[in-house]
């Protein structure tokens, strides 16, 4: 039977329609399904599915386009579902982590037929999952044109506090090396999991930095997240490989942060094994700078983005881009899962406030010329095509 | 086809012979069966097997016994068989380790039918793998009078030195703790990673004993063989396993040596996770005297054995015992391996003189009441029980 979402329902009603939908990460098919159902009618909107990606776009030509993402998948249920709502909390297997940011995007795209900004609303698959499955990604590499805009909202829990781009990841494995020998004779060789110590001794010697980057304090963190040696029980090893991951802020990119890990362990072969380069906050993007004036009313300053986001993927398209939204995130990934409905409702306000914001728009042409069938996957769907010149395909649509 | 054993070639033939029977850990058999066929005729001897393994004994009622102990299994063919001769080495997988040790053994049973000390022959199965398949540990617990005696020599390759006793093994988890926090806000958690350097300062500032024990002088060994670490690539471990191998001089037993690494490590929890006591050499009995006199003629004094070897389950019993045998040690398990076949001569003829040399004998009956069918698994075949009382058994054999 076809699930349908009354997009009517308030913040905190429609978060539990959406909770009560199961979708983890790969079974996100269903919930996909309803979304796009919901949006297709309304005619503000273009509509374009790729897999159980969608993404909805307001065409009002406005000279500002501004993008609100969310993934719609969760962590595997943890018998927390379906949702109950005790007083003020709706508990459940994704209210913080992230449908009720979902929830926002959905009222604030069926509510807001002309918003003063362009809006591109993503709904995306598989972020709780590795990074090739993510739906955001694959749009990011098949597709960048239905991501083009100015600044983009991740709605990401982020307890209702606006955080500003994030700090980059990097993992390495530094080796130490011996000489085997039988540990009976262990002066024969050279214990290489003993030589480690020196590389243990630069991780409690790192004093971190703390750079401020577009007005943001960063706090960047090196740490062994893994350590491995050992032959046999009577064997002197001679490799021992520590594994370190390096958060750094986003005034550096990932061959700058390699560059940093290679000199402070110089003294020991580095292998870079994976680098995600961080997202500047961009705060000084007019759009940006009337996002923290309006939505950051009262809640206190942005802050730094200390942990790595989607929000990476729109600064590789060199849009940039904060985390924002009602979910708290220390209850992400927990069975105890819940979130504030109250946050659920001034979360929408706040946006549908800076969405609403009078600017001096230019003139957009609003003929019928601009309503076309579009070709490629999304054929047939209410999708039309960014007019703009991209460098990865013509007209179509598609990977 | 029955495999048949000429004890009459020299130790050199001998040993080609039984190289070219492979008889890889669990693979003894057809080796077990050709060692047993070849004992059986010989009237001096008392022939019993239990699985593959194989003991002869003399019953001469002299005041002495001692045993010849020798494993016939072999670490997996390399692609070095069948043997091959080349000058004055013997190759192939076995030659040192341990079958030319075996030749010597069945040399001597076969012809020393009066040596002036009782012999037990010990021809043992799956030495080279896990202890519980040790046919020596099994005969050790289930039938110890079977391995009665004042003196053992276990023939493992040792480059035809005399090594006294062994030292023992012991192995522990050393555990370093924390507590777990995303990495990307490492200051809210403790790394255990980090912590663990502490446990490596231990082992690098650790200065061997270097205790003499019996007239040899061991040298200990305190070496990392392990570490672990890591929960994910983004977060903080709250957890570091170091596993250690102590190995101790046979100066202190298992216990003593579980209480010095506790004590090394008395800052973090320790679990002891295996342990084999070591052997004392034992030189100062008689039989032990005079093996050194005569064997270790010119062969510079014994030294201490420091890696762990099966004398530990003669030890165990209370048997004082050395290695001894013509095989070169650092050869033992390499696919090059290969034996100096003039060792293999000069091996039995040591052995020789010294079990055919001449003491004062105290009377002993020799009448036909001494040889009578035994009952049990041995049943049938030439073995007599040993007539002193043991506390597993009474005049039974076997398990």
């Amino acid at each position: 039977m076809d699930l349908d979402l009354d997009l009517d329902l308030d913040g905190a009603a429609l978060t539990a329609r959406l909770v009560d939908v199961p979708s983890v990460s790969g079974e996100e098919g269903p919930l996909a399904d309803a979304i796009e159902r919901a949006l297709q009618p309304l005619a503000h909107l273009s509509v374009c599915r790729d897999g159980d990606t969608i993404v909805a776009r307001t065409e009002l030509g406005r000279p500002e386009r501004v993008i609100l993402a969310g993934h719609i998948d969760t962590v595997p249920v943890a018998g927390n579902l379906p949702s109950r709502a005790d007083g003020a909390r709706l508990y459940g297997c994704g209210t913080s982590d992230m449908k009720s940011g979902v929830a926002v995007q959905l009222r604030l795209a069926a509510h807001l037929p002309a918003p003063s900004r362009d809006v591109t609303y993503v709904f995306y698959e598989c972020e709780e999952v590795a990074a090739e499955r993510n739906g955001l990604l694959r749009l990011s590499r098949n597709t960048p044109e239905l991501l083009a805009g100015d600044f983009a909202v991740l709605m990401e829990p982020s307890a209702g506090r606006i955080e500003g781009g994030c700090q980059g990841t990097l993992r390495a494995e530094v080796t130490a090396a011996g000489q085997r020998a039988h540990t009976a004779r262990s002066w024969m060789g050279r214990n290489a999991i003993h030589e480690a110590d020196g590389i243990l001794a630069v991780l409690r010697a790192y004093t971190p930095r703390e750079p401020e980057v577009d007005g943001l304090r960063y706090h960047e963190g090196l740490n062994a997240v893994a350590i491995r040696g050992g032959v046999a029980g009577n064997v002197v090893p001679d490799e021992c490989v520590v594994t370190v991951n390096y958060r750094f802020a986003p005034d550096l990119d990932g061959q700058q942060a390699a560059d940093v890990v290679r000199s402070l362990f110089a003294a020991w072969p580095v292998t870079v094994i994976d680098v995600a380069d961080g997202a500047r906050p961009g705060l000084g993007h007019p759009a940006a700078a009337a996002f923290v004036a309006t939505v950051g009313a009262g809640l206190g300053p942005p802050r730094a983005k200390l942990g790595w986001t989607d929000v990476a993927r729109f600064s590789a398209l060199g849009i940039p881009a904060v985390n924002y939204g009602p979910g708290l995130p220390e209850l992400a990934h927990t069975a105890g899962e819940y979130v504030e409905t109250p946050a659920i409702a001034d979360c929408e306000a706040r946006l549908r406030a800076w969405l609403a914001l009078s600017r001096r728009f230019s003139a957009v042409p609003t003929g019928p010329g601009r309503r076309r069938a579009g070709s490629g996957p999304c054929a047939g769907s209410r999708w039309r095509p960014d007019t703009r010149p991209t460098p990865r395909r013509g007209g179509g649509t598609g990977p």
